[in-house]
């Protein structure tokens, strides 16, 4: 948690881009498993942490604009409360850390949500919890308030959280730290025989040990062709490689996000690191890029353009670059974008509307596969924090789509293709801060990327 | 998953039970943890797990007695799923593995249970996801939905899935392997300077690694006295007891839960050995106790009887054995159950009412404080599957509370307890069969317990 001015600062800046009305901003309630009180680990909603920094369940904030008051809304705890949970500080304690001073009790929200002015400023709902708490609070169908969310309210706060502080950046550097003990477990532990449900336990087992939790669920497979692909049940086998997609959520609740694709034991084949060597390319050229002013769409589109010739060098594509980029060909290899806002989400505010963080009025989404699969595009501005991901995979069922479909048929050696079906795929991904002049890795410390540095890590451990 | 005659013979045996209308079993749903797609760890319902097998989200079951047909309820995966997701046996195919071979689209759900006989029996939700969809199902209000879930079907399925078969059983062994390797990497970490989060983390790690996850949210503190503690953020220090609760819930979804208290160190002090061996020998005695016709109230009680008798010999309680456990006097030790039903679930089906699991029209719940606490009193049969878990802890809050409330004084020499205000806790806690003529441990081998074997654990790692 950071100092109580960071808190009332936010929320004055807040308070200053809405013209008036009500804001409210719902904390996140507990998630049960399998039965009420056997639940998931809290996690208290993102927005909620930004503005107020309390991480507990069950919390609800309103600011009124037009009277200039705001309130938390809780419930203290009880006596027999204190015996179980010992001594804690009361919300009312806890709500003065962040500059509020007035606590009531939640059975209190409908009277004074419900005598304020209307229309309510609320952000569109991930939980069916609070889908229910909106609905019977606004007393409306729960589809009126999906629709009915406030794009006022949805804006300013992107517009803050986009730009990371000093303070928000020393909490990315730490889940840094985190990711980077993860990955260098993962990548020492990648030996032949090796369960990747054992490796992906212990480096989740590590988020756990020094933050809150991984990040995301980590990606860890020798199929790291399938995208969306969280199977943990293969052995390790020698001549294929390892695809680590993983971060952590530090203690305050800010991400990191790497990836890695070791071989296993360190042995990258020819072929292998031949491809392996355009991916790492498109890395090295996107994070020299990306500076203020660059929209992250034309890095996308440089990425793409590097994985085109490396494939072309390599006889699997072929044409001319500028055509191929405008046809989208390369999407064959890497149909998803080059990367994303990271901040107190891995991908950064997606429930408020990926296009609203990603795009605006002046850089808009592209509808072509492949590109549109950018989650974020904007200009480069300091204090972005993103991730770079390129990827180079040969998904079975996609080429034999677009070659069945003709998709591309001029850019595409679909002959060569063939000896590549058992490939998998390629991802190396850093986390970058767009600094003045250029941009930097969050965390200083790079994690070994080149194939030698790599097979030193996997032979050695720590490097 | 089990073969598919299981699963048959199960849907067979519930449809007997029953006598008409239509049952409808709801799966679970992805839980976002902060926007949708960043879910938790998906985890199917446990009742969905025992009667269908099938592990994914989004599925729903109908059993229509009257017309006797079976429907499963979900969708396919499109060309775009398994361009992501790689090739997938289809739902189809996997309905057919646990005997059904009607698959309906997840929208003819509503036609299907509309159509059908009154009333549906539903079971009552946990998840505020599967509230709102049976609410938009049989369109009514949220609360209806809670009030009218189906008792006679609840009672059907706790009857079956209280005795646990042959190949549970091997499942919850599995299970509690998991949990074993849990606690000794616990107790080998348990060194001075060590953090509560890094052990804790590690242990948690060893769960992903073998099994699913933690069956629950890990207890690991050197304030074992905070019955509801899930906060790590303790250095371990000389002198301390760290109190571990902790287990794994395997591959296939079934339960362990064990609970150590190691000394920092492996030193533990004259006065905490002394709590430790009347623990030791409530769990001892309350082991050999434990047999088919015996209720488990009584064995509750025998334990209070332990724990009474051990502490009256230290000179902290006094008087006559019968009018104090009558009076509930050792509650104050000990204000939680000796133990619950543990199956699918570490609390087994507490989603379906704890009272309607552990008791019956012969054993009622007690009201004093400490019994009414006990989860599990029912008559012990072959098959029930139980933890065994006492305790002494020295809660400040509540020995001051009882003091100033002149609650049991005639039980309690409360001059001699202000010299325990800061001793913690010790909760031990092994998992146990009922078998024919009596009980076994869950697990075969019986994690280090005497102070002596801890130590040597603690010191040599695996013994």
């Amino acid at each position: 948690m950071f100092k109580k001015e960071v808190y009332i600062q936010r929320r004055e800046a807040l308070k200053k881009s809405l013209k008036s009305g009500i804001v409210l901003l719902l904390g996140n309630g507990e998630a049960a498993v399998n039965y009420a009180g056997n639940d998931y680990a809290f996690r208290q909603d993102s927005t909620f942490i930004y503005y107020l920094g309390l991480d507990t369940p069950d919390l609800a904030y309103v600011l009124d604009i037009d009277n200039n008051k705001e309130y938390l809304f809780g419930d203290e705890l009880t006596m027999d409360d204190i015996i179980w949970m010992g001594n804690l500080p009361s919300l009312k304690d806890r709500a003065a850390e962040v500059g509020i001073s007035t606590v009531l009790p939640s059975a209190d929200l409908k009277k004074i949500v419900g005598t304020g002015l209307a229309p309510a400023h609320y952000l569109k709902p991930y939980r069916y919890r609070n889908l229910l708490i909106l609905s019977e609070l606004f007393n409306c169908k729960t589809e009126e308030i999906v629709h009915n969310y406030s794009v006022e309210l949805t804006k300013a706060v992107i517009k803050m959280r986009l730009i990371k502080s000093a303070e928000e950046i020393r909490e990315l550097e730490d889940a840094g730290a985190i990711g980077y003990a993860m990955h260098l477990t993962a990548m020492n532990m990648c030996h032949k025989g090796v369960s990747e449900r054992e490796i992906a336990g212990m480096i989740e087992g590590l988020a756990l040990a020094h933050g809150s939790r991984s990040s995301f669920a980590t990606i860890l497979s020798m199929n790291g062709q399938t995208l969306h692909n969280h199977d943990h049940s293969g052995i390790l086998h020698a001549g294929r490689l390892m695809l680590c997609d993983a971060g952590a959520e530090n203690l305050n609740h800010y991400a990191s996000d790497f990836t890695r694709t070791t071989a296993v034991d360190g042995d990258y084949s020819q072929k292998q690191t031949e491809i392996y060597n355009i991916v790492l390319k498109a890395l090295n050229d996107s994070i020299a890029l990306a500076k203020p002013g660059i929209t992250y769409k034309s890095v996308h589109r440089n990425a793409y353009k590097i994985i085109f010739e490396g494939l072309r060098d390599l006889g699997l594509m072929r044409g001319e670059t500028e055509a191929a980029l405008d046809a989208g060909a390369p999407a064959l290899f890497m149909p998803h974008g080059l990367g994303h806002a990271m901040g107190l989400d891995v991908h950064d505010m997606e429930d408020l509307g990926e296009t609203l963080v990603g795009y605006d009025d002046e850089i808009t989404r592209d509808t072509l596969f492949g590109y549109k699969s950018l989650r974020f595009g904007k200009r480069l501005e300091p204090g972005h924090v993103l991730t770079v991901e390129p990827g180079i995979y040969f998904v079975p069922q996609l080429i034999e789509k677009w070659e069945k479909e003709k998709i591309n048929t001029e850019f595409i050696n679909f002959s060569a293709l063939k000896n590549y079906l058992d490939f998998g795929g390629i991802r190396l991904e850093d986390d970058i801060i767009i600094t003045d002049k250029g941009c930097r890795p969050v965390y200083g410390k790079r994690l070994p990327v080149t194939p030698e540095e790599v097979k030193f890590a996997n032979t050695n451990g720590t490097v």
